[in-house]
């Protein structure tokens, strides 16, 4: 069964390149403030000082609680090269329960 | 228009390989239990017993509605490899009207 | 650390190829109805008239305020070659402050 629950969440964020993507990955993991993190390559297109920018990112999609985004947003930004990082947190409506319970665990473990 | 409407949700999970997930796209769809399956190749990082694992997967976004999660959980699960895969339900805030319309007539097509 | 706030929110498009991709991206950019957007390709599987469809797409994810989606449906519906194209609003439960700041600022630049 699918288990409505909204305390995981996706935190979501951009990096310019590989190696800043598996340094973020690897510490957001070892400190278990995610539990599992999706890396996929995407053009960006952004407004930045009245010209649109374009650069080739990538996305990091990190499955966490919404307990866990606080730290979780202070150790990427201490290895993140941009001034302003897109970080941002979209909501999970629910799961299956022993993928939910994983991911729980994974975060919580670490208390 | 934009129409406010939350019965619409997208259920996400990854696939280890092309066949699973060409399997499972065709089975939730003929079944009417998916309008639409976006498929896009990930690399994944997890921690799995303590260590941090490595593989590329595929990431399937599959358009669906509230009502119809449980039985599309079901369907994956008798096709799916892995002992514990990601399904997540990400809640959906709204759309343009027709293609929420299409969205629903897909899924209530089959009842 | 991280705001909760809903009032930003991830537009969601496919479209058939590069070229209607970078038309509609430049219009909301030049517009301010949107502040990024992320291209990526993706695999679509999906029923149409009782056939399971294939195509190549490109999926666009536009970050945006709840308050300019009306407006950039309409931008997007006058420029998109498809009957009934994707366009979902995905909610946003929160992000980095100055990150939000960033994007309410692009789309409320333009008033």
């Amino acid at each position: 069964m699918i288990e409505r629950k909204d305390d995981i969440c996706i935190l979501q964020i951009t990096v310019p390149d590989e190696s800043v993507a598996e340094t973020i990955t690897r510490a957001v993991l070892e400190d278990h403030l995610a539990a599992c993190v999706h890396l996929s390559p995407v053009k960006s297109r952004y407004l930045w000082k009245g010209e649109i920018s374009r650069d080739d990112e990538l996305l990091l999609c990190m499955k966490t609680t919404m307990a866990a985004v606080d730290e979780l947003e202070r150790v990427i930004r201490g290895l993140h090269p941009y001034e302003v990082p897109e970080i941002l947190v979209l909501p999970v409506a629910g799961g299956s329960e022993d993928y939910i319970a994983w991911v729980e665990g994974c975060i919580s473990g670490r208390r």
